[in-house]
Parts: structure tokens; C-alpha cells; sequence
């Protein structure tokens, strides 16, 4: 790295890769961004993006991404490879991998992403931003006790945080649940960055797993598979730049060690950004 | 096929597959389930999951499906191949592809699933199903000048049905837009058929689009990704029976071409059993 260069933010960091000569590409895990096992997987979902994004022939901007945690990234070097399965017109379906080498490796995330070029049409919205006090008036949320990734986020929660009495694995539970698993908070990167398709990809999995609203007892979690649908373009993500997002996030049914969360990402403009989904797995 | 064999259930037709030698399999697209392009995009997710359940070393019961529909899919076989790309203890996750050979052939989809064996844990429902008058007491939707697979299901809509002067295509819009695209509906195959993973998968993708109610024009449109969460096993399924579910569709934006519609399909005695999700492209 050339150390005149203006210092680089650990986002993009986290996400750079280098082409290999067949094609593929090599990245490595981040320790600003770890989790609990491996990286926090917004970073991951960004990764699978960026490798899209990057590859020759790629049409467009992305409208949707779904990321399969297959099996864990160890910390280290990962391969990245990407296909174009089918490009259209107007869209361009991909699918990626990332995999490591070595013991306990193989593919880590099968990913796939749709791209788009998109023209003007009658456009509507159809959901609504909810009414929240402004970013400046609320307090920002502690990260003690939470994975490293977290600080990476300002997050400024006006429904729905964790109750401070939040147990430990083993604690017994000492706050009653939340009556729903809704949360309303503003959230952007920390240190502030413009806002762009990748970092937009990890802000939809940065929101802490709704079983710990209603079983408020950490517990272990991990997701399954994440989607998410972009609804902007580039210009409206660059209008956007690097002030907060309003987030919004849900849950539709626990059921024998998984349930769903859904999220949606607003501009504090008012207009719906990207909205995204979940399957995560827990244990209780 | 056995002429004494009972008469097989046009779904179970569409599903169909063969064993190759190679460990691929090979379906065909059926003329009962035909959309206005190719086949209804419920049945190739159904065939996608198919191929996966039957696949050997196959782990547990379904969890989450998304099908990417990357070209169209023409009349006449098709191949699919599956592959296990990580089985874990509890979670083993799939990528699945459908492929046609010939001129305009190639990959038409391209699919991920992830299978697990669910144990009892803590479990908590979270959305609540609405208030519908029984399914006995409204009347069955019209499929009139509509694609042939529509004739298959039995539905009743209680909230957003399409409007009576719904416009054909180049005929100006006769009628104003609906205030939402939120539909409440009974639903279930005709003739009736017990539920299981496959059947869900489909209905799952029977809601129409959700720009016909904001804007009641007939326009093209297309799935482009299909993402499907199931909540429920396969005595759950199984206690259903082939009773209607209750469907709930819904949109979050319209924007330049793309807007994305989240279901969920409810069993009558009021759990959730799955949820979907899916970004659509509109020409407008």
C-alpha cells in the first residue's frame, strides 16, 4: 500500500479484491470486522457483491442479492468466483462462491445477484417510513459486550433496542421479552462514508437478531441465507451520501430453531432504499 | 405410465423428474401450468425444490428457497442439476440449475436451498394473520382471459382483488389504481391436493402482481428473483391437508422497472407457514 495515500476506510478494506489470472479474485477476512465466528456478514454479502460488480461484462446496477452461509470463513485469505449465468437486455443473472483452501475449507457462500439497467417508468411508493424522532436527539447505542463489527456502525435505536438487562448464554433471563420484534433505529458507518451498493449490502445485515428482542438471552444465531432487494440507483445512494438511514427491522415467526427477519433501509429523504429478508438459525 | 394407476394430479405431473445416469434429471414443462411466457414461475420453484429433495444424502426438511429466473424457459424437457455444496450438522445448503439444450437454450434458472433438521425449541409466532371472512362465504375469483395455470387454483379474495375494468394491454386505464396493493385471499389447488414443501413453494408465487392493483393496466412483467421461507414441517403441512390457505400479498416500491412483493400463506387453524418474497420487473 502506498503510505502517502489518503488512509483508506476499513470498509472498503474489508471488501477490496485482487483479480487472479483465471478470473477469480482473492479477499481476506478483516479484523475490524469480525463476529462472533468469522466476519460479520453484511461484510460477507458486500464481498459477494463486489466480485460481481467488478467482473468484466457486468450490466448495470445491482436490484437484488441473496448470500447462502454455507459454512464458516475462517480468518485468512478467501477465493471469490464469479459467473455471468444468462444476460438479457435489461438484466444479468450471477452466481458467485466464496470458498478457502486448506483444513475445514471448501465453499464457505454461494451467492447469486440480479443486475439491471434500469429506465425511467411510472414509479410509486407503497410501504411508509415510519415517523421517528431525528438522529441528533437520540442517544447513540452501546456496543460493549458486542462483536468488534459493531463499532463500525452508529446506531441510534428509537424502538425496539435490547433491554439493559440483556442476560449472558447461561444467565438466567432477568427482563421479559419485548411485546413484538420490532425496532425502528437511524444507523450509518462509523467513520462516516458515502453511500454505495456494497456498503448499503452490509447495512441490511447489520441489525442484532430479533429472537433477542422477545427471548432477551444471548443465545447462538447465525444466518442462513439473506436477500435483498435494492430499489434505488447509483444517484439516489450518492444523494444520500453519508448521512444516517432509518432502519427498520421485523420478524415474522420463530419456529424449532429458525425464524425470518425482515428489514428495510429508508433515506432520510423518505424514499425506501432497499428492503431485505432473512432465515436465521437459533438456539434455545 | 400404468393405465390402471390412479389419475396422477396435474401438479405432480408438472413436477415430474427422471433420473439420468449422470445424477442429473430431466422434466418437461406441462401445457396445464402454462403463464403468458413459458411455464408458471410457482412450478419451476416447485421443480427446483423437487430436485433437491430427491437428490441422494439429501439432509431434513426445506427452510428456504430462492429461484433466480435468469431466461425463459421454452416448451419441452429440461435438465436439472443439483449440487450439495456444504452439509453441516443440522443445516445442508444446494444449488440447483435448470438448463435447456438446443437453440435459445442455456441456463433458464438458477436456484439455491437450504434444508435442515429442525428440533423442538422455544417458538413464538410474531405477524399476525388478518381477520377474513371464511373462505365458504366469498366467491371464486374469475381466471377469465387469464394464463391457463391460473384455472388451477381456487381462490377467494377477501381485500385487493383486480378491478372489473382491469385494462388489456394498449387499452388506456379505465379504472383508478387501487389506495394499496395489500390482497387478503383464500387459496388452494383445484382439484384439491394435500399440502407438502413443493405445493407451498408454488402457491407461494400465485399472487398477481402487485402493479396491476396500483396501476390497473395490463403490462408485461416478470420474476426475476423468488426468495421463500418455510415455517413449518412436514406434519404441519401434512395436518393441513387440502384445506385453503390464507394468503397475504404485498409491495414496498415501485421504482424505474422493479418492484418488490412479500407474501405470506397462513394455515386455517392461524400459523404462518411461509413467507416470500420477490423482485419483479415492470414495463410501464
Amino acid at each position: 500500500m502506498d503510505p502517502s495515500a489518503a488512509p483508506s476506510h476499513l470498509f472498503d478494506e474489508a471488501i477490496a479484491l485482487d483479480p487472479l489470472p483465471d478470473g477469480r479474485w482473492r479477499g481476506r477476512t478483516h479484523p475490524a470486522w469480525a463476529n462472533m465466528v468469522g466476519p460479520f456478514g453484511g461484510v460477507i454479502a458486500a464481498v459477494a457483491l463486489n466480485a460481481a460488480r467488478l467482473s468484466p461484462g457486468r450490466l448495470g446496477e445491482p436490484v437484488a442479492l441473496t448470500v447462502n452461509y454455507a459454512g464458516p470463513l475462517a480468518e485468512g485469505d478467501f477465493i471469490v468466483s464469479t459467473r455471468a449465468v444468462r444476460t438479457n437486455r435489461s438484466t444479468q443473472h450471477w452466481v458467485i462462491e466464496i470458498a478457502q483452501e486448506g483444513e475445514g475449507g471448501g465453499v464457505a457462500v454461494s451467492a447469486s445477484a440480479a443486475f439491471a439497467a434500469r429506465r425511467a417508468t411510472w414509479s410509486a411508493a407503497e410501504a411508509t417510513m415510519p415517523d421517528v424522532p431525528p438522529a441528533a436527539q437520540l442517544e447513540r447505542a452501546s456496543t460493549r459486550g458486542r462483536p468488534r463489527w459493531t463499532r463500525n456502525y452508529d446506531m441510534r435505536i428509537a424502538r425496539g433496542g435490547l433491554s439493559a438487562d440483556f442476560a449472558r448464554s447461561g444467565e438466567p433471563l432477568t427482563a421479559e421479552g419485548a411485546a413484538d420484534a420490532v425496532s425502528w433505529l437511524w444507523l450509518r458507518d462509523d467513520p462516516p462514508r458515502p453511500l454505495d451498493f456494497p456498503a448499503l449490502a452490509a447495512l441490511a445485515d447489520s441489525f442484532f437478531p430479533r429472537v433477542f428482542l422477545r427471548r432477551p438471552q444471548w443465545t447462538p444465531i447465525g444466518t442462513v441465507t439473506l436477500t435483498t432487494y435494492f430499489h434505488a440507483d447509483a444517484a439516489a445512494l450518492a444523494a444520500q451520501g453519508d448521512r444516517a438511514l432509518l432502519g427498520v427491522a421485523r420478524a415474522g415467526r420463530f419456529f424449532d430453531g429458525y425464524f425470518d427477519q425482515s428489514a428495510e433501509l429508508w433515506g432520510d429523504g423518505g424514499a425506501l432504499l432497499a428492503s431485505s429478508h432473512q432465515l436465521v438459525y437459533y438456539r434455545a
